[in-house]
């Protein structure tokens, strides 16, 4: 499994001179990486962007780490079994025209699958956009950067059985500026599903958190759920298919029988895995999970310079049982000393709406120090006057008590560019105060497990 | 009620020379803005920004329609007092320190009520930001333009009782380009409440849709309920307070009662309104109510070149009771004989990863010009190498069947550009599946109210 994301030697078959080819675009993604052994496979071509071109595989004397096949259907047939025979140990099928399309494309994938059990070739598709590696830089991805940017070195990888929903949460991920280690798009998983890819992550040492779409297993389901259990990272699942519609949507989409939703997120729940209910709560999650610590307990403290944010994250903490103490008379104590008598300081602490952003960090710094709270939910409303950009470097401080800090802000570009500093120094920021509460029970409920 | 949003002549009691304080920014505003007839009121100062100040609005000569009162507390009683002396039928009372605070301020706040009960002020507030109308630019928010952006003209009206949630969503509608009409930030609601707002704006005739913060009522709740009830427009309510600790909060905040969560919920769906549970839901349906015609039926078309998100739209429309029904024969012939015959023409219809703009358009007029759909779900996820731009003239030009059409459309700049093509044009652009047709079923459920 290993070739398929640090491989030193690449194939693309059907690599071609046409821009508009995805078998161009592919090729030039890894010129443009800058990967030295790359042989592009097309039987019309002498050399593809200066690149000395061979018309098989087999043609290829050096050893082949990784193929990529880029061709019509029915010739993936005879392609990959000269992969086979070459050795390749790592190929990835972009081709779709299989399962998904119905009886005929099921018996052409029936005869990959007997091609494979031949040799030690591991298969990444059909039907699928393949793979991009943010370390080694691999990228099968046949869309443009411009359109589909893709994210910075991080700790987050992700399966996808979708290429569409896979390429445009990447591209989000990328505009949020949040890293990824690795991104599988696996399409039909006729050979490598998400089983396999599981169990590699687990191990993976640049991976923290692994996020998926599923549509219906490829796998034997006890299989998963066994391996998942296994999994001590957190594996938060984004599950299409549970409709009867989306079922059957789903069908001819990536040739998957998405089965009951209930038993589903049954089985999800009782094997530790997280369900969440759109991509946007998958990557909040995700987001929580790739960069603050798990807690010890469930004791929130909530610090807001707008009441109503407040009332709201009190709300959705209470409806996830939460606990949200009030601080104790000595904690207050410690915060009256050098605030207003007008701040509140029950739980949601509201700080008011001039507070500043001395006020933040004496009440962030007294909470996360004292043992009567777990995790802080920070609301911080730059569109009042008083709160100036000193509140940051608090926020990324308090860090040292290595208890969550979660924070709550939105608004337009001023706000955005301060909670963006955020984000780059590792805090994650939610436009919710519900979305933020959310993140955080995640957390709660993962470290309990 | 009028004069607060048209007034020809406006008081700043409290107006100041120091950049710093409320009364300065909140005057500046109404210069910037052009206002001709302003009065600033301080008793220590000559002029301010080069107009001439007067020691009380008592010394004023001429008729004033507006005032704004931004002194401390204490001096609140005193200044009303001379307001209603002076007959101005609009204030503004932009000072905090008064019920939210506890049984001190609860005593003052009964003197002004006193006050008032002497005239014919119609009073906002205290312990508020007070108003921004998109159209007449009055603009009491103490907030920097830098900070909390003014959205432009458009036909949403928003009441809040928080000025922090007011001024946040505010800035987020500017930086998505959704227009309002007017904007009124009520705090502790004393005198004008929710209740003579709904029915102000449901006369407004710039207002099309109601969206409202709400912690408590400051109403009677039987009045409100049967004034919301008469309104024609739909109101749609994001309600905080809803647990024990959201309760205390709100009580500290704007000295609401916010009273058990489960009473408002069933009284808001019996008198006709639309409850939201966050404030991106309470954005997302009144965007679509802003914009959209209301659909004379639940039969939806989904139409997605992203087998995934289509799978996803599919499984919240059927969570959401909405009917997806397959194309008609004669239906799906019109669409084949210009498709490849690899797109799935059941329902989503899925175009496939390679569609491009003429597929989009022909399934769009195709299935609105049938009388077999009501709306039109379109997920155009821009990320694929094959959609040009034309794809948003023919969104638009669908437009002309006067049924609703809600886009999911995300990503980084390149789709981020297009959707906001789209959205200037008047077609609602949702980041999410789920979020798309739970908008959509905002409207449908509205429609048969």
């Amino acid at each position: 499994m290993q070739a398929f994301f640090t491989p030193r030697s690449v194939a693309v078959i059907g690599a071609s001179r046409e821009p508009s080819k995805l078998g161009n675009i592919i090729f030039s993604n890894f010129v443009a990486s800058g990967f030295k052994k790359l042989y592009p496979i097309n039987p019309n071509a002498d050399e593809i962007l200066g690149i000395k071109c061979y018309k098989s595989i087999l043609e290829v004397k050096e050893r082949v780490d990784l193929a990529i096949i880029v061709v019509p259907a029915k010739i993936v047939p005879q392609v990959l079994e000269e992969c086979v025979k070459k050795k390749v140990p790592s190929t990835v099928i972009i081709s779709s025209g299989f399962s998904e399309t119905g009886e005929e494309g099921a018996k052409l994938e029936q005869q990959l699958r007997q091609i494979i059990a031949k040799g030690n070739t591991r298969v990444i598709g059909p039907n699928c956009i393949g793979i991009y590696d943010a370390y080694s830089q691999v990228d099968t991805l046949f869309l443009s950067r411009e359109r589909c940017g893709r994210p910075k070195k991080g700790n987050i990888s992700f399966i996808s059985q979708s290429g569409a929903v896979g390429s445009t949460i990447l591209d989000v991920l990328y505009s949020k500026g949040i890293g990824i280690s690795k991104f599988i798009s696996y399409g039909n998983g006729m050979d490598v599903n998400e089983t396999d890819l599981i169990e590699f992550l687990a191990k993976d040492k640049t991976t923290r958190v692994i996020i998926a779409y599923l549509e219906g297993l490829k796998s034997d389901g006890r299989k998963f759920l066994q391996a998942a259990k296994k999994v001590k990272k957190p594996i938060i699942v984004l599950k299409a298919g549970k409709s009867e519609k989306g079922c059957k949507a789903a069908s001819s989409h990536t040739g998957s029988l998405a089965g009951s939703s209930r038993i589903y997120s049954a089985a999800f729940k009782q094997f530790g895995m997280i369900e969440v209910e759109n991509w946007e709560e998958l990557l909040d999650y995700a987001l929580a999970f790739s960069t603050q610590p798990l807690p010890k307990g469930n004791r929130v403290v909530i610090i807001t310079d707008g009441g109503g944010f407040g009332v709201l994250a009190a709300d959705e903490a209470e409806r996830l049982d939460l606990t949200i103490p009030e601080p104790s008379q000595n904690l207050k104590k410690k915060l009256l000393a050098s605030m207003p008598s007008y701040v509140s300081l029950q739980n949601p602490i509201d700080l008011s709406g001039d507070a500043d952003a001395e006020r933040y960090d004496l009440a962030l710094r007294e909470c996360l120090a004292s043992k009567e709270y777990d995790a802080a939910i920070l609301i911080t409303l730059f569109q009042v006057p008083t709160l100036d950009d000193r509140v940051i470097d608090y926020v990324i401080r308090a860090k040292k008590f290595n208890k969550p800090i979660i924070v709550c802000s939105v608004g337009s570009s001023f706000s955005e560019e301060r909670n963006k500093k955020l984000m780059e120094a590792g805090i994650p920021v939610y436009p919710t105060p519900e979305r933020a509460v959310k993140a955080l029970n995640a957390l709660i409920r993962f470290s309990k497990k």
